[in-house]
């Protein structure tokens, strides 16, 4: 009955990472604290990298100086 | 003043739907717990059948078995 | 499948209404969008009056004032 | 270290203004609680004005009223 | 990164169990997706079984017929 | 109308400074957007330290370190 919720940066996530995050998201609550996986919800949201800020500045502008 | 979110997978719903779901929830702080509606804010997040999760899979993977 | 949550200002809200605002959510979710109520969640925020802004107030004070 | 999400209606907000909206609230967290920016996290989710309600109306139709 | 947020119900979760879903849910994002586990943040949110519905229900009243 | 949402973890906020959070988040929104203050929402979020994690390491022990 957990609710996951994943917030990345939109950066060509694949499906297969997709897969790979509801999967071993779902397994961690089974394994820690042995929950229903069956009624386990992971919502990933992919978040565009203009409305994500981290130390004050926006992560495109961060991404365009590396 | 409550504030109401509501997550979806993003699989057609169309404005009439939004719209009833937006003055159900309202309606019911009103009938529930006599709250104002003048204040009371509803968001719906439809989210990718991709980026959903349930069981440890993915929706689109369970849409696509049925 | 869907997920709904709920913030409400925490100021006695009884069992009962908590049980009326699932019930109401659920039945919303499966009357509007034809979802399944069995995986359908609803989680409910009772937030202090103290941490609650509205108009740049803190309802704790608009409370006092009225 | 504090995360900050800043829900919004999806209405023509330019870059410099999500940049306007990152900075500011890292820098009031700073202010007020002399939180370490580095690591403050804010994000704006941007929501289709057919997905925002209040007053039990969606935003589009009041919007068209005006 | 990463924000991620875990809603769990409030039922007895210990120290260790929480960390082992921090430490868990951090190398979860780092393996699927490289991100720095040094900016990835989890939230848990345990919430009261009086506030968590599930299939219309309270789930303190599923875990008493249990 | 727009929403904002301050998780921080809950070491000792007073009362003013949840005040000067809500006025200081309204007035962003009013100063970068020019929102209507008057439903304009804020919510802090006090988490405890045993359930916010950043490193893949939970603040209780990252503060105790300190």
């Amino acid at each position: 009955m957990p609710y996951i919720n994943i917030k990345i940066t939109d950066e060509n996530v694949t499906k297969e990472q997709k897969e790979a995050l509801i999967a071993g998201a779902t397994q961690l609550l089974v394994d820690v604290l042995n929950k229903n996986p069956k009624t386990t919800v992971v919502v990933i949201d992919e978040v565009n990298t203009d409305n994500w800020g981290i130390g004050g500045e926006v992560v495109t502008k961060l991404r365009s100086k590396t």
